[in-house]
C-alpha cells in the first residue's frame, strides 16, 4: 500500500520535474538560440511554467502524500532513494508554502524581462537602462525574503542555492579567506609574468571550437549527450542526464574560452553522472551550488591550470594557434596562472577571483537591507574595486554591469563561487590520498581515476543529501578555507620560484 | 462583470497557450539541437506536458467559464477577437472531452519515443525497426478515431488538421485532381529537360545558408524575430509571433534546398503576421493545416518557381554557386520546373506532388480501416507507387520510411499538403485580380504587394474563422481544384512551347 502511495509521488514528482527541465528548456533557448525578439513572450511563458510548478509543489495532493508516507519514509535506509526523495520533497515544499504563487510569477517575469536589456545595457555600457530592471529585482528579492522567518533577510536568498547555509558562516569564512589572500596577492603581483602571448589573436572559432572537444574528452562524457555553445555569459544546464547542454564563450582576441568551457564542463559532468535511478526527479542534480562549483572550479583550475594538463593539451594548443608555436610549457604554464587584480570576474586568476566574490557578497547585503540603492551602486562598485583590488574601474560594462546574475533575479548566488573555490581543495585533498599518482594520469590526459572517485563519492547522489551532509560523507569535515590557501600558497610559491 | 470574466477566460487561455508553445519547443529542440540520448527524457517531457494541457482544455472551470459567458458573446461582433476566443476554445474543449488523458499522454510518449527511431531506421533503411513503432502509433490512432462519432473514422483524424472537413470530401477533390493530373504528367514527362546541373555539386552549406537569407528577405520578416536550422525533414513553428523558427535541408549534392527554404517561409511568415491582439491565445496560428501549406506553397511554387522570381535571384545564385556561371535563366527556370515522376515527396515537382498525397491519403485510410497491416506497408507501398507513378522504389528509406509524419503519429495530415496546392492557385488568382503588376514586383524581388494582400484578407485573422469561413472570405467560394489545374496546364505549356 506504502508502495503503491510512493508510486503516485514519484509520478507526481516527475511530472513536477519535467515541468522545471521544460522551463530549464526554456531559459536555455533564451540564451543560446532565440531570436531577440522573442524575449518578451519569453518571459510570460517562464512565468506561466513558474506558476505551474508553484502548484503543483504546494498542493495539497502533495502535502497530503508526503504526511502519509511518513512511516514508511522511517521504515527505510535514511541513504535510499527512496527515503531520500520523501525527506527532500517535503523540505522543498514546506520552504514553498511560504511562497505566495503571485510572487513567484512576477519574479519569473521580471526576471525574464531584464535578461535582455541587460545584455543592451551591458553592449551600450548604460547602467541607466538598465537600473529600473534591478530596481525591480531587488524589491522582489526582499519581498522574497520577507516570507521566511530567519535571522537577516539574506539568510532567505542564500538559502535557495545553499540550503542551511548562513550569512553569518559565509562572512566568517570568507573573513579568514580575505585575511589569507591580501598578502599572498600582494606577493604574487610582484612577480613579472610575461602573459602578452594570451593576447597574441585572433583566436579563430572552429579551433577555440576543436579545443574544447579536446579537453571535454577526457572527462568521459557518454557519446549523444551534451552539446555546447556560444554565449554571452557562460553556463550549463541539463534536461536529463543523457542531455546537457554546456555554453561558452570564444573570444578572438584573447587565449582564455578553453577555462569557461573546462569550468561548465565541471558543472556538466556532476549533473551527468547523477545516479539514473534518480532521473526525472527533483534528487536529479547537484545539491546545491557550492558544491557545483567546487566541480567546475576544480576541473577548471585544479585540472586546468596545471603543469600536468597541459604537458599533455599544449602540443593541441600550438597545433591549433600556430602564433604560439614559440611559447615554453612553462612559460604557458606561469601565464595562465599569473596573479594580477583586474576588472572582470570570471577573467581572474585563482588569487583574486574571491575578493570579486566577497564585494558582490557584501553589495548584495548592502542592496537587500537598502543601505545602499541601486542608483547608487556604479559608484559604490568602483569605489569598493579600488579599495579591495586596487584597480580603476574605466566604464560600468566592464563594472557594475559584467554579471549575468542580478538581471536574474539571482541575488545569494554570488558567495556559491568562493564556497566552491574552497570546497574544491577539500576534496581534491581527499581524492590525492586516495590516488597518489594523479598527476602522472593528468599529464597522459587521463581524468579517469579523479571522474571515478567523484561519481563513486559525490556525483551520484545527486540532492538526496543537503549540503553539509554531502560535505561530511566527501571529506569528513565542514567548510574550512584552510585547505585552498594552503593550496594556494603552494602553487605561488612554486610558480615564483 | 462579463468583460471581468473575458479576461480570466483569456488568461486561462494565454497560459494554457504558453504550455502549448514550451511542448512546441520542446519539439523543435528535439529536431534541431538536442543530443541524441535525450530522446527517451524528452518522450517523457512532452508526455508531460501534453497531459496538463489536456486537464487545462478540459476543467471544468474552463467549461463554466465558457458556458457564462456566452450571452457576452453573443452580445459582441461575430469578428471580434473577443467573441472569436469565446467561440473556438469552446469548440476545442467540446473536441477534447472525448478524449481521455491517458491516451493523450500515450500519443505524446508514443511519438517521442518514435521520432529517433525513424530516424535510425531511415538512415539504416531498416523498416522492421520502425514497424512496432509505426503499429502503435495507428493502433492509438484508431483509439483515438473511436472516441467520436463520425461517419467513418478518417474523418475523426482528418479533423485534427482541418476540422470540418470530411474524408468524403477529401475524395472527391482528389478524384478530380487525378483526372485533370494523369494526362497532364503523362504529356509533361514527354518534354526532354536537362536539369543536370541543378547536380552539379558541391552546393556549399554556407552558400545555401547565403541563399536562404537572401530569398527570405523580401517576406518582409521583422528584425531579429526568426532563425533557420538544418535538420532532417524541415518544418516551421513559432513561440510568439516574433519568435520564429524555420528549419530546411542544404543537401550538398543539389540545388534543392532553396525550395525548402522558401517553402517554410511560407509557414513561417502566416505565424509571424497573425494580429498581435491574438498573441498568447490559441488563436494564434494558422487556421488550417491546408492553409497554412496554401502559403508554403504558394511561395515555394506560385513564387519560387516563377520566372520572374528567379529573374531577379539567379544572378546571385550563380554568384554563390559558380558551377552555374554558365547556365540560362531560361533553362534553369525549365529544369527547376521539370516534370518527372519519382520517388521522393518533398522533391517532386508541383504536378507529380498531389499524386504521392493521395497515394498516402489512400494507405492511411487503409492502414486505420485495418485493411493493410502495417507489416505489408512497404510492399503496398511500392506496388502503389509503381502504379500510380511508374517509378521502381529501390528501398524503403526512399519509399516508405522517406517521411517523418507516421513516426509522430499524424495520420490525416498528407491531405492537407495537396489540399494547400489547390487552395494556393485559388488564392493566387485573388490576389491577381488586385495586383495587375504582381509579376513585376516579383520581377524586382518586391513581395510587398503580395505580402500586404495575404495579411489583410488571411495572415492577421489567424485562427478566428474556420477553413470554411477562412476560404469563403478570401476568395469568395469553397475548395475548387480548377484553378489549379488550370495554372498548371498554363505553366507546362508555356515551359514546352
Amino acid at each position: 500500500m506504502s508502495e503503491a502511495r510512493y508510486g503516485e509521488l514519484r509520478d507526481r514528482l516527475s511530472e513536477l520535474w519535467d515541468l522545471v527541465k521544460l522551463g530549464g528548456l526554456a531559459g536555455w533557448d533564451q540564451q543560446t538560440m532565440m531570436p531577440p525578439q522573442g524575449a518578451a513572450v519569453r518571459a510570460r511563458q517562464f512565468a506561466t511554467i513558474s506558476k505551474f510548478v508553484h502548484e503543483q509543489v504546494v498542493s495539497d495532493e502533495l502535502g497530503e502524500l508526503l504526511e502519509e508516507l511518513r512511516p514508511y519514509e522511517e521504515s527505510l535506509d535514511y541513504d535510499s532513494d527512496e527515503a531520500s526523495l520523501i525527506r527532500v520533497s517535503r523540505r522543498d515544499r514546506e520552504k514553498e508554502v511560504n511562497i505566495p504563487g503571485d510572487l513567484r510569477e512576477a519574479q519569473a517575469r521580471a526576471s525574464a524581462e531584464a535578461y535582455p536589456v541587460w545584455v543592451e545595457a551591458r553592449r551600450t555600457n548604460d547602467f541607466e537602462l538598465f537600473r529600473p530592471h534591478l530596481e525591480r529585482n531587488v524589491e522582489l528579492r526582499r519581498e522574497y525574503a520577507s516570507c521566511f522567518e530567519v535571522d537577516e533577510p539574506y539568510d532567505a536568498l542564500l538559502d535557495d542555492f545553499e540550503p542551511g547555509m548562513k550569512t553569518a558562516e559565509v562572512r566568517e569564512v570568507f573573513a579568514r579567506l580575505r585575511d589569507g589572500l591580501v598578502p599572498l596577492i600582494a606577493e604574487a603581483s610582484e612577480q613579472e609574468v610575461d602573459d602578452s602571448f594570451l593576447r597574441r589573436g585572433p583566436f579563430p572559432r572552429p579551433a577555440q571550437q576543436e579545443l574544447d572537444r579536446i579537453v571535454l574528452g577526457p572527462y568521459g562524457f557518454r557519446e549523444g549527450t551534451w552539446r555546447i555553445d556560444p554565449v554571452e555569459h557562460p553556463f550549463a544546464t541539463s534536461f536529463g542526464t543523457d542531455d546537457i547542454r554546456m555554453t561558452t564563450r570564444w573570444p578572438e582576441h584573447e587565449f582564455s574560452g578553453v577555462f569557461a568551457a573546462m569550468h561548465e564542463g565541471g558543472h556538466a559532468i556532476y549533473e551527468h553522472n547523477v545516479s539514473r535511478t534518480l532521473e526525472r526527479t527533483p534528487l536529479c542534480r547537484g545539491t546545491s551550488l557550492a558544491l557545483h562549483e567546487s566541480q567546475s572550479r576544480m576541473f577548471e583550475n585544479l585540472v586546468g591550470r596545471s603543469h600536468a594538463w597541459w604537458s599533455w593539451g599544449f602540443p593541441e594548443v600550438q597545433r591549433l594557434f600556430p602564433q604560439l608555436a614559440d611559447v615554453e610549457l612553462d612559460d604557458f604554464h606561469r601565464a595562465i596562472n599569473k596573479v594580477k587584480p583586474s576588472l572582470i570576474r570570471i577573467e581572474a586568476d585563482e588569487a583574486t577571483y574571491s575578493l570579486h566574490i566577497i564585494l558582490r557578497f557584501e553589495l548584495e547585503q548592502d542592496l537587500i537591507a537598502g543601505s545602499v540603492a541601486v542608483a547608487d551602486l556604479p559608484g559604490v562598485w568602483n569605489e569598493r574595486m579600488q579599495e579591495y583590488l586596487g584597480v580603476e574601474v574605466p566604464d560600468d560594462a566592464r563594472g557594475v554591469l559584467q554579471d549575468v546574475h542580478w538581471s536574474r533575479g539571482t541575488i545569494g548566488y554570488f558567495p556559491t563561487y568562493a564556497l566552491g573555490n574552497v570546497i574544491s581543495v577539500q576534496i581534491w585533498e581527499r581524492v590525492l590520498e586516495d590516488v597518489h599518482d594523479l598527476d602522472d594520469h593528468i599529464g597522459r590526459g587521463d581524468l579517469a581515476p579523479l571522474t571515478s572517485w567523484l561519481r563513486e563519492r559525490l556525483w551520484r547522489h545527486g540532492r538526496k543529501f543537503t549540503p553539509q551532509e554531502t560535505l561530511e560523507r566527501v571529506v569528513g569535515s565542514g567548510l574550512d578555507p584552510e585547505p585552498y590557501l594552503r593550496y594556494l600558497n603552494g602553487k605561488l610559491g612554486a610558480l615564483a620560484a
